[in-house]
């Protein structure tokens, strides 16, 4: 038996089931837009092999190792922070044994959909066929049908968006723009690391903001400045969008003044942690004002408590799968910000949320409101069959479908770019389908919608 | 093909489809009771025709118009303050383009209602069918049938309640009961504008209420004797409610003289925001000791940060769409209040929230246990098929059907009334066809509690 | 007809039902494990007669009587805190006539269940057969099978833990070891009485807890030693388990002084409010501490707002169902005692919740990552079909099945424990039955969950 159904994900009703294959017949074979995400430029521009299944499938991918963490697997065991995996074959072993603890989870869904469909495996992954995966796997990778590029364009990746600092020197895009390669990576501005006072070598790092584009960035205007410059270096090289993953969704509208005497504070490490919040909720309102003029697409991430596992964090540091959601608001948190660019038509911020009570109390309202406003989809540990349709069910009739962006991807691992996306049309065709059955839609309008969620919406949003 | 479909709204599965259907036939042509919403009194009393298409659907409908804006259409393009509308088919005509925003969403379920059971409208609303609906709808409105009174009939409404300030004359509604006409209008006691200290002119308003009465409503005994007096006024046309859109259920028990002394601050403009909010909270509880003696049922509707949009604000005025929800507590805001009175029998309370996460967590629990509670359907943004579904199956296993008080069309949109009542219906008997089917309930329940949910319920709670 | 359908609730869907009635075809018949609940070990060692029908199905039960409360029936009309009831029939007929409030309930279910499979009665209950089933109930409850252990074995129950302060002698449990009977009733450490400052006889609780253990628990020092000491006496007598019924999931990390310091201010009645918050916030710190030396397994059931109704507390005391939810949180709340114990793998936490938005939001990431965290069943409100499905829907995808521990009844009603878990087996198999048919689940793999949630999942994390 394979491990995927060609039905797999649609409603058990015939009826609706029947539809939702027809739609999403509509919508299999479109190109992938993923203009958000946490793939590497490197990959691309070096197109080097990946270099074994341990690697390639385990260490980057935290939703992986989080949840063989949680059943008392030891990330040393798996030797998650090492360079060279010093045996990958053992590191595999121990996922094999615990492949089922992925039972009922996405991850399931998006692995089984890279063994069966990329390396042509059919057998479940357990411990008995542990070494034919691994086997299989490190074979496949090494040829030239495997290669990062290869992948990409056997993907049908229309554009890829990576997440970059403003410090990063971009050279692997440069890379692939000079190596005539067709395949259309796009760097995404995240100035987390400078706009955030709580970020590791903060200061260190407006420094280098500074010598990077010969502004003072020791002065508020100098450090305005230089943001605008390296947000326009990213957009020559194809950028369209900001990021930012703040603890908040705060925003603030300080004076100029205020602001530059906070900037003075917050920049020599003397400010306190409320001072620092509000700091990031003024540079929100700022990159908004920057967006207006320079028309980058801003998103809006919060609500991640990052690194709660001290003890981790002190040993592996960052993205070890410890980051926890928490309660998040927006409807005072955006105020300032919104009454200031809420209604203008030219600006799209595009928010996000772990907290899914605030999709129907404050998310859709929202977004079914002011015009700059338009929801991301579900994201993280939403991102999911049912976090999708938790979303649909909570957001589409208040916010309508055109005020949502299509679907992102958001991921690390490569690989699962394509079942990520397939789950994602899957899901939406489902409940279309069941909108069409229990006649709240037209067919016509729904094979149009498929359309929209899969290709338009992201389209347009995000300028691509 | 129809805009309509005979089995709209039902599960797809079969069986359980049956069992909608035959529990929906059961109830589908009973009266309507609309013990709470916002139409005018006005349009029965004078019982005028409706000028136009625009004026009449897209003007007071803020479901309407605010989903137009969030994509990018002018509130100015729509004429949406202009008293008589300049050129009434050009705004039908943005409207018609951008019908399909609404895909998806209850307000297309209502407005199909109405194109189609009222005005024959079979083809869907686009640009290219805009100036036919338009003409077909201009010329109908023209004729007696579709006069206020007239629709009211034939909308077979037993019973319709307005909203009224106790500044207002009630005019309106002793023209209805002189003129002789069999419709029953009833108002309801929305004192927010003598209660509230941030309503604007409170100052001026409370000072009229004394001049309505002949107290002093510079004082805290007189103002209290005024409002009963206001009451009782309401009373005697026929009003069995109140309602109260308080911020939040924040609810206070202070002494006389501490409430004396509050009223002596806010009404004279001397108060904190804090002292504000506290006033409103101690009002909460006067209106249910009131409530005791004069027998109005009391309905808060708390949580709804409103006029959220400062500038839109400023320009349009209130209730432009721009209301957004906020997190709403009920278990410590209630309390002072039910702490005195939550134990009565004779009081009823009906309980609204914006808020789904307080659903399963505070608001059946509390109507679960206290004898003063109800609570009230889904409200506003969950209005909504899916909304109502999660508001079933979220409070009903607690609270039972019989602490829920039946269905409020809360419309400011006359011609939404019946559609809005048959979604409501539909989707009550979906819900109960799933638990037939289930074998969580026995058909002959299912069929008595369609006839409850449809009738007897609110017409128990409200007193109709 | 009778009251109970052999595919209640099963998904209408054909597919779908026949793969959840196989599935539950296979743990339908296996032994209960009830690893948590509130029946009396003094019914097992005492083996007398269920006195009434009243005193069995409506006095101990505030799920009963909290409905009938809010419907206006009167706790003395139930006599609902008479030792000896004086006119049960009385009380039955109230009940009766009331019945259909429970209509769409768990209550119904766990009702009808216990009426048709253990008194064999067939008819719904109503005033009409109010009296049948009362004279059938009572007379059944005299016959040898009703005894407390026939029930216990026809139940087919493998374990049975109480809740059990630290100042009970545990003579019933004693008494059941003592007596040959084979009965497994255990005791589970629940501390509230010794730990919360705010509970009743606080300061004379822990100087009876220094009389029982022969310490001197006017010291921190000797205050710790001395609950140790009783964590000993309950695990010889074959505890497994702890449970902490905190206002809140606050935990602390303070220095031995610091706790000294706080305790000498708690235990002599001199602490604030926000001193008695830390203190319980700290004790849950000290026993996991202890539980990471005894190995008991720790339950922590927060957030809920203990006898709400201020009145009815006066007059009836604790358990009148009058507690109620409240918003709670874990991710901060849990931080000060993940810092010190959250990787432990020798320690296991379970944790609940009243607050549904915490599943997706909190629960399930915190459990899919810590490796001393599990997630409870559904716990109170939320122990119903809906719920439970809820619960599934939200937490699997994130924390897998392998981080939940199965069910608990969670009861005071013994005559419900087998309706509970068969509510909860319908409900898991009809979530399987899904996801197989959704092609996420291979058949063989959710036979093999089945079982896990039935029994593997709870004797593994309680230790039976």
């Amino acid at each position: 038996m394979p491990l995927l159904h060609d039905d797999r994900l649609f409603p058990a009703d015939p009826a609706t089931r029947s539809i939702a294959r027809q739609l999403y017949a509509s919508v299999r074979e479109l190109p992938i837009l993923s203009p958000h995400g946490h793939t590497q430029a490197a990959w691309f521009a070096k197109n080097q092999a990946f270099p074994d299944p341990a690697k390639l499938f385990i260490q980057p991918d935290h939703y992986v190792h989080r949840m063989l963490y949680s059943q008392g697997v030891s990330l040393d065991a798996l030797e998650i922070d090492v360079e060279n995996i010093s045996d990958p074959r053992k590191v595999w072993r121990i996922f094999a044994e615990h492949y089922y603890l992925f039972r009922g989870t996405p991850t399931r869904l998006w692995l089984d959909f890279a063994f069966q469909e990329l390396f042509g495996l059919e057998n479940r992954l357990t411990a008995r066929t542990a070494d034919l995966y691994f086997d299989t796997i490190s074979s496949k990778l090494q040829t030239p049908e495997f290669l990062p590029r290869s992948l990409f364009e056997r993907f049908h990746i229309e554009v890829l968006a990576t997440t970059d600092s403003p410090l990063d020197s971009l050279a692997d895009h440069i890379a692939i723009r000079e190596s005539g390669w067709s395949g259309r990576v796009l760097p995404t501005f995240r100035p987390d690391s400078v706009v955030d006072p709580e970020f590791a070598g903060f200061a260190e790092n407006i420094a280098k903001l500074g010598e990077q584009t010969d502004e003072d960035t020791s002065t508020w205007q100098g450090y305005l400045a230089a943001l605008r410059q390296e947000r326009e270096r990213f957009r020559s090289l194809g950028c369209t969008a900001t990021d930012h993953g703040h603890p908040t969704a705060n925003t603030a509208n300080l004076s100029s003044g205020a602001s530059a005497a906070l900037f003075a504070k917050v920049s020599t490490g003397r400010a306190s942690l409320e001072e620092e919040e509000l700091f990031r909720a003024q540079m929100l309102t700022e990159m908004a004002r920057m967006s207006l003029d320079d028309g980058l697409v801003m998103q809006i991430h919060p609500g991640s408590v990052r690194n709660h596992n001290l003890e981790l964090f002190r040993k592996f540091g960052r993205d070890m799968g410890a980051d926890i959601p928490a309660p998040t608001n927006y409807v005072e948190a955006l105020r300032p910000l919104l009454d200031l660019f809420g209604n203008e038509t030219d600006l799209t911020i595009i928010l996000f949320t772990l907290d899914e009570s605030t999709y129907s109390r404050e998310l859709a309202p929202l977004a079914g409101h002011y015009p700059c406003l338009r929801l991301g989809p579900p994201w993280w540990f939403n991102d999911s069959p049912e976090g999708m349709m938790r979303f649909r069910e909570s957001v589409i009739e208040t916010a309508g479908f055109y005020n949502t962006v299509g679907f992102n991807d958001d991921t690390r691992a490569f690989l699962s770019i394509p079942a990520r996306h397939d789950v994602a049309r899957r899901v939406d065709c489902s409940f279309l389908a069941r909108l069409v059955v229990e006649h709240r839609l037209n067919e016509d309008e729904a094979f149009e919608i498929a359309q929209d969620l899969t290709s338009n919406l992201a389209r347009r949003a995000y300028k691509l």
